[in-house]
Parts: C-alpha cells; structure tokens; sequence
C-alpha cells in the first residue's frame, strides 16, 4: 500500500474527474459503499483463490476474549476489506430493492484490497472505477457499458486499446464440445484464464493437471489455437470468429453478440471466445480491455444475473465493468499522457513574504485579499531573509512572489515578481490578479 | 458504517468540494495514505482509550498459522485501519524529509475508523478533512489554518461557529497553580476534557476518581467556573479571559494566544482555558469549532510538535486541524442548508425511449448524438410501452424525455416532452441541447 504525494493525487484526481464525468453523462449515479464488510458477506464470492486474498478484521473486545478463550480460532474475524465494488453493489441493491428505481445504474469510484503479491500496476491497495446497470437483461447494458468506458479511454488519450468479449455460454459450449464434464468446467476456465499469462503450453498443462482429458484439453487448445490465428487477421475478425462458433454456440448466445457489436458502434470490440475472467460470479457476456504495452488488463467486467439473488428473495439481473486506475496510471505515466496543466501544477498562483515580525499582519492581510480575487495563495510562515523566501518559492515551484517590505507597506504597494524570469515591478495589491491572469493568458 | 446512495454522495461531494477549494485557495496540497497502516505506527499514539477502538487487521497465511500453533495470541495482527490523518501524516514527513519542502502544507480528505459506540454524527467509519503546516512554529500557521476552516465553514452557510483555542501551556499552568501534581496531569486533562459532555459536577466526581486531592480539583473547578462567567459575557471576552490569567500563566504563551487572535481577525476566536482535547499529542495551541445545535465540535485540532520525531530522527514543528465531514453533513441537513441544484439534482439532463427492438440502435445513436453536444443522457434499456417508460422517467425525476418511435425515425425528428409540464414538440436532433438549455436559463 502506498502513500501519494501532492503530484501523485494530483494525476489519480485528473483521470477520476474524466471516468466520473463521462459516467455522469451516460446517466450513471454515484455510489459508496464501506470500507469493510461483513465477513459472511466477501466469503465464498470470488472462487477458492479470491478467499485466501481478502484482509480480515480481528473482533475487538470481548468477543475476541471469548473466541480466544475457548481456542476456536476459526472465526477470529467479523468484518473484512472491501475486496471488489460488485458484491457490495449487490448486497446494496438486495437491501434498498424499494427505495432504488427499475433501472439502478450506479457508478463508484473506492478502495478495494487484496493480500496479493504486488507487482507493476498490481498493489494490495487500489482503485476500481465501476459501472453497472441493475434491472435489464438488455444487451444494451452491455453496448451502453462498453461504449461508456471507451470513450473515458478516448478522453485520457488511448487509441490503441482492444475490447475484447466473449460470454460464458460460448466457453460452456465450447468445454462441451471438446468433452470436458460439467463438473471439472470450473477447473477448466481457470486454466484457460491464464492463456495470455502462461501460454498454451502453460494452460495445457494445467489442464492435465486438473484432470482434464489428454484428448479434450487437445481438442480445447485446438479450438482456441484456431480462434487465435483469426483474431491475429487484419479483417472481419468478429464474422470469421461467429461464423467458426456456428457449429459449437447456440444461435442464441451469438445473435445476443452481435447486438454488443451492433449497439456499440464506436467500441473497438473483438470477439474473443478464449476470453474467460476469473471472478466466479459472472454468467452471461464477459469483457476485458487491454493495450499492447500492459500484461493483464486496463479493466473488466461482464453479467452476474445470479449474485443480487444471493443476498435476497428476487433474482434481478446486472452488468457491469471495472476499470483499474493504477493499470490505467502506470500506462500513462509510461507514455507521457499527461496534459501539461496537470504535469506541471503548482501548490499556488503566488507566494506572499514575510519580512518582520512586525509587519506579519500585513502580509497576512495582502495573502487574504489576493485570495478574494480568486488566487491560490501561500504565506511564508515567519519573518526571514528575502533570499531563503525567494529559494523556499523556487522548490516549490510557485510562479510569482509578493514581497511586501517596510519601504512598500509605507507606500501601499507591492513588489511583484515572476519567477522565471526575475522580472520585478512595484504594483498596487489590486492590480496582482489582473497581472497574474494577463500573463497567463499571453503564454 | 453505511452506505451512501446517489443523493447522499452529492452532498457529501458538494461539502469536500468546497473544502478542496479553500485548501487550495491557502496554497495546502493533497496528499493520500492508505487505509492500513503497520498497526506499531498507530499504537500508542492515541492514549488508552484509542488504543482499544483502533481496527486491527487480521495476519495472514503462514505468518497467521505460527502465531496461532504456538497459542500466542497477543500478535495475530499486523495492520491496523487508519485511525485518523495526522499520524499518517507524521509518519510520511518523517519517511520523505528529502522530497518534501521545507515547509510542507498538505490537505488530506480521507475516512478513518474508530470501534466506537455510534450516536448523532459519530460512526465507525467517517471522513477527516485534515489541513496541516509542516515546519513552522509561527503562529501564523495556527492562524491560517483557522481563517481557512472558519472561511469553508462560512461558505458551506454557518454563521453562528465558534472556535475554541486553548494553549496546552495554559491547561499545565492551571494545574501546577491549583497543586495538581504533574504525574496526575494526564489523568486531570482526560476529565477536564468532558466539561461539554458530563458539566462541572461529572467533572469534579473524576478528578477525585482520579486520585486528584479535593482542595486542588476545588481550585481548579473555580477557575473553570470564572473562565466560564466570562466566556458568557457579550464583549471583551479574550481581553478579560487574558486578564485573568496574567497571574497563572507565562507571558510568552499569552502573547502566542494573542498573535493567533491578532492573525486572524475573521476567525470567530473565544480563548477557552478550559478546552483540553482528548488527544494525547499535542504541545501548544489546541483548537476546536463548534456550533449550539451541536454536541460535540465540527472539528479541532493543534500543534504537535513532537509527533513527527517519533517516527525519524529530526524533531520537526507542526500544527494542523481536522474538520469532521459528518459532524458538518448532520448540522447542514438538519438545518436544510443545502442548495437547490444539490437538493434537486437528477441523473440525466434527459432519457432516450425506446421504441421497439428493431429501432433499438436508432436510441442509441441518439443517445450518443446528444450526449456529444454536451447533455447528460441515460437511455430506458430496452423497448416497452411508452407509458411503463414515461413512468421510469418520472420515478428518476429527468426532466426531459425524447420519444423516438417509428414515426419520428422516418421523418428524421424526435418528439421532446417536458416532463414537469407535460409539453411537448417535435424537433430535430440538433435542436435538442438548445431547447434544454433556454429552458434553464429562464428558470
């Protein structure tokens, strides 16, 4: 977990305020939920590996005493981490069912944390950026979704990203097909998971290592060798991959496919029948976007009709996507994407001096009064030598300084200086602003 | 802890907004730490009692497995949730001495946990809005950090706050004058601390359970009592406050009060020897800010000019002050202070029906092509009858509803209805932003 400095929020804030905004324009509301859960609420929602990753929260007091008493050491914890925003999601959903609208399309941007080891864009604390849409079985969910988060990509500057989609069924049909059992499908998909980490090699002989027949994991690495060689084709990608399918996926799952294409026109989407997410909730599309230079993916998402119902009586149907922030940070640091206003940002518009003990008051007052005229701006704390003002104003980058010693107080002026140049002139205080917003606008 | 819907995260949102805002306006830069801490950075930095309400986090894997096969279960944490902003904030200074600046102003806006017993504007989980100097002794830091909270405070709409200061000096002189011996300070501080919540006879009760000798508690309750008649006069409260304690305490700490008064004229400023705060750091002005309808403070803070060196080598002066988001979001609803494009705010300027699946992708375009002239569109996911749609509009309180039906596509046009007014024309697309915005503007 780490710590950010003023230019690292400073970034986190600039690409949170474009994803926020773009959600808000598809008309997605905003929600938070808490830091920690109920326990029973997090076990058993994200597969074997996702139980083992969840931080635990000791019980305090005396339920901890009696637990320890009794040397039952199973069930030391009541709370725990928030670990995605979708479980929560539904738990909220399942809870407040009366007082949300027929459609919930929420939006939330928090924390989440996981005992993982970290690695580059991976850290036990991070950010997702969620959207979901609760109440529809529409593929429209999943066209608005996807054409949401590629815009919020378009906006920060990506253009080389890749959406790919695929959906549970067609990986069932597929298992099916090659003769896998229903009961080893599970094994299955977590193997075929990690094709873009492993290889087909390393997936293969997971497969042997599940349990998976020599003859129907060779089958699968064939289906998925062929669906490879096409998705490497400049052309037609997405009606070659179909029209392979045809044989194995029923009509339906393909025809609820191509309205994802049909409907997100602007969504650069490739069908991808390898595709198949980890998290064990999803039970319709799935979808995951990348970039060339970023193993993993810069988000992920997919329908989980199931999960609401878990946490109340009534099945309702949901879809939605997670955007990484620190996937999508350390790609644009990499690359430079950054708009030079935020690059190059300053704690204030202009430093007020401090030059006596005396005359305190009076640059207390200056700082005040260039504040009402909308300036940020910074007071050197204590009466103290021009030159170390001037050095303290130069590391912290701020472009202007007003000195304001015994000669200017006496004459109700200023001496206002830039920074870069060394430029200084003696202004009255109610021309800074002015000078400050000319200069600006001359750069 | 709690979940916030869509309404409560916009106000939430338009408080820290105008918080961010005046930070910035006094030239403080925003830093974030994580929500976990190594549970030695916190323990024993909150005296006794935040000890035991701190949220400690549960070891994992093998490390657990140890402490629990050798029955020693006094270790089995090793993180603990963030109790609240300023040691975290010490413990950055002291790790990134070489990159900070000499003096570091930094805000921070972030939640922090505590195990505590809820009530009115107290939960487990709440957000700090910290504003801290790093580096300074001069009191000009204490005085900007209270012209900016008093000036978010009057921005938010609150004209009746106090703020409360106090010297830790004063409370010391007090208890030396009154015979308090100075290993029963602490113990005599905690009671003196709940003077607003238990009144001066809880308070007399224990300091004696406390071990404090009956003539000095006698003392020191008489010196509270004259504190408290002037603090219930209408004019030249501090002047005769100062008065009273020429005799007590050292001129130097007086002098300090009065610079922070001197600094910081549109502060609201009462100086209150009474005032002790419970926390254990702090070395010299202790400030609090309250208002009548509110047990409890909005916020406070004050100089720890010892923390930092707990965490590296170099003993460095700092001072800040916290202001208590919930605290601020109880008094503001129960007094309806928010405004009305809060109050009133929807999820979408306007909604796209849908009319049938075969013209599905026609919304959508729509949709996308209004969103690009800058509205805030949500799309009814999927077709049904027009009234179930209007319906849902209205449950969302959108003001605006295009109808798009297969009259309207033929022609090229889309029949905008007013929801409010149950008005409605036929236009073309192109009109739509416009039609919406002359209508807010003659609001």
């Amino acid at each position: 977990m780490r710590d950010f400095l003023p230019e690292d929020v400073r970034r986190r804030e600039y690409v949170i305020g474009i994803i926020k905004r773009v959600y808000e324009r598809y008309g997605f509301e905003p929600l938070e939920t808490p830091a920690a859960e109920n326990i029973d609420t997090l076990m058993g929602k994200y597969g074997e590996e996702g139980n083992q990753l969840i931080f635990k929260i000791l019980k305090r007091g005396e339920k901890l005493d009696e637990r320890l008493a009794t040397g039952e050491t199973n069930e030391l914890a009541d709370l725990a981490l928030r670990y995605d925003l979708t479980v929560p999601l539904a738990r909220v959903v399942a809870n407040n069912k009366n007082d949300l609208p027929k459609f919930f399309k929420r939006y939330q941007i928090q924390p989440v944390w996981r005992a993982d080891r970290p690695a580059r864009g991976r850290f036990r604390e991070f950010y997702q950026c969620d959207v979901d849409v609760i109440g529809s079985e529409s593929m429209t969910v999943e066209a608005e979704i996807l054409s949401a988060v590629s815009d919020i990509l378009r906006r920060l500057g990506f253009t080389d990203f890749t959406v790919r989609v695929n959906h549970r069924q067609v990986l069932t049909d597929i298992l099916d097909t090659a003769g896998v059992p229903a009961d080893l499908h599970t094994d299955a998909l977590i193997a075929i998971d990690k094709l873009d980490k492993i290889g087909a090699e390393g997936v293969a002989k997971e497969l042997a290592d599940r349990g998976i027949a020599t003859a129907a994991a060779a089958m699968l690495m064939d289906i998925f060798a062929k669906t490879q060689e096409i998705l490497g084709q400049e052309k037609d990608v997405n009606r070659t991959i179909v029209a392979n399918l045809l044989n194995i996926v029923s009509n339906e799952v393909l025809t609820g496919l191509g309205r994802i294409l049909q409907y997100a026109p602007n969504a650069p989407i490739v069908i991808d029948p390898s595709l198949a997410r980890g998290l064990s909730y999803y039970t319709g599309a799935i979808m995951e976007i990348s970039v060339p230079d970023l193993a993993g993916s810069l988000g992920g998402g997919g329908r989980y009709d199931g999960l609401i119902g878990m946490f109340g009586k009534e099945q309702i149907p949901a879809c939605g996507f997670s955007l990484g922030l620190e996937r999508i940070l350390v790609v644009m640091e990499e690359r430079n994407m950054f708009p030079s206003e935020i690059a190059e940002s300053t704690p204030a518009d202009v430093m007020v001096t401090v030059w006596s003990e005396e005359t305190t008051a009076d640059s207390l007052r200056l700082a005040d009064q260039l504040r009402s005229s909308g300036l940020r701006v910074t007071l050197y704390p204590e009466a103290d030598k021009l030159g170390k003002q001037l050095k303290y104003a130069d590391s912290i980058n701020v472009p202007w300084v007003c000195v304001l010693g015994g000669s200017e107080i006496a004459e109700g002026k200023v001496t206002l200086k830039h920074m870069k140049t060394g430029e200084q002139e003696t202004v009255v205080p109610n021309e800074i602003s002015g000078r400050i917003a000319s200069s600006r606008g001359s750069k």
